[in-house]
């Protein structure tokens, strides 16, 4: 999978594609990231790329020309599965996304800045406006660190062990049992005797209990989907 | 503001904190963010904090000690608002939880990793368990730099404008109107003329219209509440 992604803010990105899992990705040759910095195609020398916004407002936009000028080069070189913009107001990212969104062979996303983008660049060039969660952000940047994690692990061989991705929240409409791990027991607190009775069919049907009881306290919602 | 948060990658999250908003808000002391190395409280020589699920299974769970020692210390120098762990059955984060933390003196985030933390550590210390959405992330530590961003840029005096994060997507349930910036005509696409007029309730009245046009479109859910 290739994944190009087109910001003001490059230098944000380079930490959370540099550790980890999209490392990882990247140094078995499964994932590519190409990051492109929207000043490269600022409209004039002083690395100009966002201006005031119509209408009158407080707030900078993106512009149209560098964004479009940047797209274009990359569009000609290679055909896009989806053209992504990070916004608040797209479609809410959840898990089925993530998972369609891993079969793609190149992505091309788009993160906004400020007040976000010119309404054109949207028209012209953005298959699916996506948006991690109902809040506001300082810019599009996380929301595409967040998109290129959950799909990148998702790629067969970059986790260690293709089952662990299976059994993640959500991946079946139900949050994840509760995990223990050693020491048996830590101030007073001790691991449910079932998890160390070694009986593995008594310990998955605890398990699903588990999963389901939280997921009905705390999400009912998955469950009615 | 003082943000302390505990994790086993701190390095994923230095170039996000190193630019934008929230390094702005450090410089102008408005806000301190402190990352906390897990494995400095390993439990051995080797460095571990991690070990295998109790009941079988794939993935490693955080264990409680490292943990543990690491909130102890924090504890005992100042008392903080809330204890978050960033975890895909959090509540979900939305922009009046956002809105409610950036009232905080003194946030504690846990970033889970792997299979997640080991349930006795949630039970001993955390006040707040929040997920950023329905998908699940490598580790916390994306959720945690979403939750920094989006609490950081509400404090008073870190936006360069006030009124900016006022008219946002969410803030009224209403996704933001439509941006538009220079030039007015671009291959063809004009901005709204209305934008042009200079008048000024008129515009008010069309971006109120919009926001409540794309809001019934792509988000009815969001005028319900």
């Amino acid at each position: 999978m290739r994944i190009d992604i087109v910001t003001c803010q490059p230098e944000l990105l380079t930490s959370p594609f540099a550790v980890s899992i999209v490392k990882r990705a990247q140094e078995k040759g499964l994932a590519e990231i190409h990051l492109h910095d929207l000043r490269r195609y600022a409209i004039n020398k002083h690395g100009q790329i966002d201006d005031y916004v119509f209408g009158g407002g407080a707030g900078m936009v993106l512009r149209v020309e560098p964004i479009a000028a940047c797209f274009d080069e990359l569009l000609a070189q290679r055909a896009y599965d989806a053209v992504i913009y990070m916004t608040p107001d797209g479609e809410t990212l959840r898990q089925p996304l993530v998972n369609r969104l891993s079969l793609a062979g190149n992505l091309l996303i788009l993160c906004g800045h400020y007040k976000g983008v010119d309404e054109r660049i949207r028209q012209a060039y953005i298959t699916h406006e996506i948006s991690v969660g109902d809040y506001v952000l300082s810019g599009g940047e996380l929301g595409a660190a967040i998109l290129v994690d959950a799909v990148v692990r998702l790629l067969p061989g970059v986790l260690g062990n293709e089952e662990s991705a299976l059994s993640d929240s959500f991946q079946d409409n139900l949050l994840a049992p509760p995990v223990y791990t050693r020491p048996a027991e830590w101030r007073g607190l001790a691991v449910p005797d079932i998890l160390l009775s070694g009986n593995t069919p008594k310990i998955d049907v605890w398990r699903h209990e588990q999963a389901l009881a939280r997921t009905e306290q705390r999400r009912p919602d998955l469950l009615q989907e």
